[in-house]
């Protein structure tokens, strides 16, 4: 407890894990305040995300490096994962579906962008590896193409093009997750010599190992209780604010899911450390493409009331396009000065503002994500 | 006047002058002769532009650096401004958004494609920086992003659509126009050293800046009223020539309007000065995407029976989209020989080639601009 | 005979050869037999391919560099155009069109991610001739180009419409058999130097020109004749089998119809000379785009029931967009590591799969290929 309360006394976002006790009082005493407690799910996913965060890196540091990495790379978007999770079981395929996309877009645009514009506005022009952002754009590529295909060529005017799309999603998933094994063999063992420095490097005064296991375990609970709070009121909140449960679950739980590592990309761009932004941005993005998407995939079979399959609805896979390929075309220099990240940023925002303005209809639960980019009949 | 007088003569470009009068002529005279009145009119077109393009270059030696390339960064594009401003008044907005997508394909491809095989022809390999090309593509690229989404999820079919498309064009302009006021900071101010030797290195001996400000005034004039013969004449003429209206404003037009740039290019080309020419090209292209399209979206609230939105036919949002991978791809080794060029007129002609076969179906004035890429209902 | 015997003693493919009597047998007297016919008739075209390639090989070596690289480049596929216009005779252009398109895409992911991974597993990090890598995926590129456009702007619902898509890729093909020719002139005349290593180091042992050509000659009528029966068999037997002919021709037959060249690019690679397994990737690909195809379109009117147009399904498009935009990205380096491999190779299985799962559904000979990726009406 003295190290939770050391950290909470320096980081001001901790702060808001007072929120964390007013939430759970309003949904057992208001449960219907949907707006009211949307805001205040938000308010304490923010501050569990960053300890949670803190926790993974302290357990990491421990346990050596190529442990280490391992573990960042499973539960490094934990935040993310238990609030899919918690969406699956609901049954809201939509939530989830926007949350993944919108998440990797947040993370190969918003979180590059803002470290970009971060760095630059400090130092005229920075400097970082570029083999480590050309394997993590590589993986994001791939995943691209995996969600690109079957949106294409998908046949969904029959009964049976579902039980394909499924079957088809299944294989895709499998094979995501055995490439996002084999980078890591790649990155942590037989060629880690390349990554050196870009990993890891900013874990600040790590937790002893008991300290950090307890943490992980309790704001593990405490996560997946909000969640439920927020999947429960974000429907009908989203309308109160006259927003679609599309643009919430791309923008608003994208940005509040990755709060904690954002916080450490930024700090990173304004140390100079671009090594580390771009490490944590990519990183995240191809983890959840290849690592958390897959997982949901295969847990929708145990866990969810159907099956999920990949399919995203046309406007999400352009924007995870158009994401891969800016992350492409940026980090080939391996170089940045502050205009880079207006580039990313405006990219971003074009996305945002039409997703905002201009949201998918959707019919009945899901049906709009059924349909192909293409029809194939 | 001696200097205009000396310019015509040692310019051959000039000699067209000539055309001026008779255009005017014979619009007054044989008002319906559609056809004669098409070709007088680009061929008066031609030398005006030069004209403009050389007393905006007197104007921005005279004025210093930065505000010297402020200038040019603005009025670079005056004749395409013209010509679009007198289509959009004319509620012409099939043509105006032609020749939009058309200028930023021809320059991006026409023009540089073309300056590295004269280039080429010349000098067995060429360098030049790598770092201006770079920038211009990304401004491209954001510009061509801008450009995609709203032809991708935009709701058509219902009268609500027409009004969201609006509002998404308006921010989607101010956006746009933001970034490349950035831009000019960054390259004109913050990373000015960054660029150094791309810029104006051609100016062809200065006017006095009086002869130079009468001579922007008095040809901006007379643009403004050829523009206003040429507006009337290319439909009909179009017609008769066995041409589309789209064929017209994206090939005819958009080299029409680029005459003067493209000498400038193509001379740069010649004396190894490849900077030169990939810094109009790009330059240019990224102008119009980010800067003469939003003002006209904007002016058309204005001037327009009634407002224009940023939404192209899909065909032209892939052109644009070619164009820029092409930049993209083809800049980014800072080297070329000739067959770069060759490759990329060759995507030009592909281009130009379909689009004098295939020309997109209008039904009524606008109509077929309005649908989305994919439909999204 | 004496070389051909040596030959057969050292390279264990040529064992197969035993398969070409029993392919004529059994075509003789069992010509029912689809699923037989057809697994014999893949098994006869593997060491025939080989020996047409090494023949080939031989007779380019004898012939001194720049007409030697001619020959290689329009023989080099002899295999593929082979079976292509023995598919054109029947009427298949299914067929055709899936084996053009499926021979890019297999060339230029699952011979280069091979080619990758198999040099990656013997050496730590490769390195090549990035020059002759880039030519190659900008020729690639304009092909793609050619492909994408018209399938997005054409206009099939109108007889009309037949007629233009024809002319347009009668236009398209010449244009691409231009810059294919303009690209060997640069390549083997005008910048030689800059593609220096990475042309034909490979050649083992050539044989006497004698013996060479006549090998060509009477390989060529073999190879021939095992594709009559091959495409005579193949509908039925996918049918049996479960596959369409979309799928066979996409996979099955590219991957074939390249075994030869994919020997001689992964023995390149285990021998730590990447430069020639890239070039004959990519070369081999760009061939098939630029080259091949063209031919088959111009030849189809001499030869076919019909005039055959260059319209691929959609989905086709996205994977030869797919497979450029891979090679464009994964070359830019000109380094390589086992890991760059396996994400080619996934990018490779993720099409394979799809396409074996959804097959694009064909209601009658062809239809299905006529449709544009987006619809113009």
């Amino acid at each position: 407890m003295h190290f939770l309360l050391k950290e909470i006394r320096h980081n001001p976002i901790l702060w808001l894990l007072g929120f964390v006790p007013v939430v759970f009082a309003t949904a057992a005493l208001v449960p219907q305040a949907h707006r009211l407690l949307f805001v205040l799910a938000v308010l304490s996913t923010v501050p569990l995300a960053a300890l949670l965060s803190h926790a993974t890196e302290s357990v990491a540091a421990k346990t050596g490096d190529a442990a280490g990495g391992l573990l960042n790379a499973t539960l490094g978007n934990l935040t993310e994962l238990i609030i899919a999770l918690t969406a699956l079981r609901a049954g809201e395929y939509m939530l989830v579906k926007a949350s993944i996309a919108g998440a990797i877009v947040a993370n190969t645009l918003f979180m590059l962008g803002a470290s970009f514009l971060l760095g630059g506005l400090k130092y005229h022009v920075q400097e970082y590896n570029r083999g480590s952002a050309r394997l993590q754009a590589g993986l994001l590529f791939v995943a691209a193409v995996a969600l690109l295909i079957p949106s294409l060529l998908s046949d969904s005017d029959v009964a049976a093009g579902a039980q394909v799309t499924q079957t088809l999603s299944v294989c895709l998933a499998v094979v995501l997750m055995l490439v996002y094994g084999l980078g890591l063999v790649f990155s942590l063992q037989t060629h880690r010599e390349l990554f050196a420095g870009a990993e890891h490097a900013a874990a600040p005064a790590a937790w002893p190992l008991r300290v950090a296991l307890a943490t992980l375990a309790g704001v593990t609970v405490l996560v997946a209780l909000v969640s439920e709070i927020f999947v429960e009121s974000v429907q009908a909140a989203a309308e109160g604010f006259g927003m679609t449960p599309a643009f919430v679950g791309f923008v608003i739980v994208a940005l509040v899911g990755g709060a904690a590592e954002m916080a450490s990309a930024f700090s990173g761009a304004r140390k100079n450390r671009l090594d580390l932004s771009v490490g944590i941005a990519l990183g995240s993005a191809s983890q959840i493409a290849l690592f958390v998407a897959p997982v949901l995939v295969l847990l929708s079979y145990v866990i969810g009331p159907t099956a999920m399959d990949l399919q995203l609805w046309p406007g999400a896979v352009v924007m995870i396009l158009v994401a891969t390929l800016t992350a492409s075309l940026v980090t080939n220099s391996g170089r940045s000065a502050w205009f880079v990240g207006v580039l990313v940023l405006t990219v971003y925002m074009l996305l945002a503002i039409t997703l905002y303005l201009l949201p998918p209809r959707v019919q009945g639960p899901g049906e709009d994500f059924e349909r192909p980019l293409v029809r194939n009949s």
